[in-house]
């Protein structure tokens, strides 16, 4: 192995280094969590514009609920709850392409489709290729439609205001908007921008690289799971959710015993 | 199964509720990551004080280069690459009693051994007590020593200043340096309070519960987990180090082939 | 690092060598996943008791029905479909202290209060004396109790059963028999030793390192998720179950609205 | 949810019914590991050929030495020893697109190019085509082509020899074999049938579905990893691997303290 070399952290007997900082000295204390997440994926300190984004678009994603991803890591948790970064784990392992993972795929879309040059015109060029080119594949377009939100993701407009606010609401997000015309435009339908098709495309204009998105959703994804193992701890549900789905998928003539009967 | 109820997330056609405020009106573009972690573990919203401790500690913890964590992280890049969030799983699933677990234990370590009442004296005694049992268990008593930081960590200076300038100094940032004392007059070897140490005594000064600690870590971790995905897939070590590996462990006359050769 | 060195596989070019044996000449079509397993955890070829034991064991726990364990593998695969090494892994993550890993902590338990001989005496003193200092302790005896089979495990009586057919009852599981007594004399009530437990002390009896059972337990559930995750992809009960826990947590007054609506 | 069924498992206070049949009484010391998987995935018992061959295939696939995957599962067990099963999922998640998962990338690339009929002319057709299309996408040929074995993986014709001799040669691994031509006649260049790609066709021709081939290679890796697993605990390679790396990496000029130092 010719040589192994890392950018992100090291340490010596009386120093630790990280992004090329000293981490007591110019780190702890003066930077966010946000900031840190920032300055590791790219290099360089984020504007004040460019920071408020990406904690709102963190912020957006960190939880939706008793979705999947919660609930297997609360029944992984019931299992073994002394290694709660299993419990963790598991949950972020459901980020994939129908779940949390869309964020990425549309950064990632956005990234590849996107024209030379970032006037309308062009813009609309090339959202209108790429939609056509999806629909040839007979592949979904991502960062339309939502299962729950069909008439408008409430976190849509907020975080176009938000990036406009900043001065920070770039080609990607611009070209969203192009997508969904010319979606619209293909099919009769409108579907509307998704909040995870906006947080992806606002990632990507703020300087997070396109294939880092789906990562950088997993920071905000992490904080949501620990308040959820936070509250199965407290209240727990994993253990009474088991014995009440293996009662109901009991065969007609043979239920099951359930340990609270 | 009588009820399910969670105080985290929940959405509706036209509104998506998390931690009790309305996501894009009341937190998106007002809330960082770090204070709706905040918030989502304990329920309050975070004074400045305990904001400014709690991103100086997930600060302190996100990333220390190229630990066992980071390269199963990458490894784990290198056999699946298109699956990011199993990756970062694996880097987290490292979090255990020897390594990124420790915070935790020590934050539960000092939770359990804090006395009724926070004067010196009654601080001093519960020291003595718990470290004189955990040496009687044969156990090691967390918080203390680093292999690395053999005189000083320098995370935890800073730890402690910043607690003080903040006025969030509590017990347990207290308790842990009568831990230091407790064990080298019962040893005669005075160990540095270690930086994750330090750092789960803060996290449980600021109000977030001993046993979320570990968790807490994790948010961290995954962010300097995702910026080594980022640079694994600019500049890869893990394909070279496996061939590194096999090479040097072939046995002795039958040399495996490594695929650069 | 002075050295790296595996006995557990390696190839070149034209050979691949696996426990110390050609993998195409003297392994398949040979010896089947459990002899291979046997064989790469004791370093020795299993008898054809210890095989039959070996296999009875595995067979006994690759699957329950509805656990949390596959239920989390399951909600994983709906979020990642394309991933199903992450819907695996999320499933054995559960197997802790609470679920699928109590027999290896039987099998560490068991080894650890064995006496050095084996005759009945001495095995009842052993498990009178370990009995005593468990209760004294606070912790649970394990391997005894079953939530749902109070009376007994049918597990037991036949793993009991196999181990005298083929001549491999051991001390572990003789043991086992006296802990039970031990615990009902102690308590005045008799709990069964339940299929874990007696899993856990058959893999000690024939050779497996008690610190090795938790993952061959693993091995084995593997089994049983895949076979999960096949139904999953055809008869999916992960979209519907979250629907529906989410429209039962919602809150009153504001019913989320499902996709299915 | 109008039904949750769940034809693997059951239980009821007396009794275990897996796959159908009462586990103690039919399956436990009657069938072995492998006869369970083939079961509970195909919910058929298998034949004495399908047995052998699914075993032959399991065997193959279980250990391949230092690779990534043994690696990660190593480094996550050098922080987390006491949670083997995350030491487990961590080497099992590097099961991707680039190692370990190509054999199910296989079978179902070769499920999908089979024609209707299986005569040589039909399969030499449908291999043509499907290497063209896969050219033609500028991608890879699922299958072909090994970095270590160059000329020919040994695997692949002790799984050709066996099929035979048993009688399951069937019409996937007979494509695979034109699929080899069609991208050798394409290319001018000659790969081998890997042994990935021949296990996948085989678990295709004995009645796996091809979506579930990439799940029973993890069984099998499931024991490669507890074997690795038992012999770091005995011999840890984790830990000087680490402080190596980490020395290594060092800037120059401020060298990193490693713990041995």
């Amino acid at each position: 192995m010719s040589e192994i070399n890392s950018w992100i952290g090291s340490s010596t007997a009386d120093s630790i280094t990280v992004a090329g900082r000293d981490l007591p000295g110019e780190l702890m204390g003066t930077v966010t969590l946000t900031d840190l997440t920032y300055l590791l994926v790219t290099r360089r300190e984020p504007t004040a514009g460019q920071r408020r984004l990406l904690d709102a678009v963190l912020v957006s994603l960190a939880d939706h609920g008793l979705t999947p991803s919660a609930l297997a890591a609360r029944l992984t948790y019931t299992g073994a709850p002394e290694a709660i970064q299993g419990a963790v784990a598991a949950g972020l392992l459901g980020a994939g392409s129908v779940l949390l993972g869309p964020a990425g795929d549309t950064a990632v879309f956005l990234a590849d489709a996107r024209p030379e040059r970032d006037d309308d015109e062009d813009l609309h060029r090339a959202a209108t290729d790429a939609v056509e080119q999806r629909r040839g594949q007979g592949l979904r377009v991502p960062g339309l439609g939502h299962p729950v939100h069909r008439v408008e993701d409430p976190r849509t407009p907020r975080l176009y205001a938000l990036a406009e606010e900043e001065g920070v609401l770039g080609p990607h997000l611009r070209l969203l908007r192009f997508v969904a015309d010319a979606q619209a435009d293909a099919t009769g339908r409108r579907l509307p921008i998704n909040g995870a098709g906006a947080a992806g495309a606002a990632l990507v204009d703020i300087g997070i690289p396109a294939t880092s998105v789906r990562g950088a959703v997993l920071i905000a994804r992490t904080a949501g799971l620990v308040a959820h193992l936070t509250e199965e701890a407290d209240s727990p549900i994993g253990m009474s959710l088991w014995h009440e789905i293996e009662s109901r998928a009991a065969p007609p003539g043979g239920p099951a015993v359930s340990s609270s009967s």
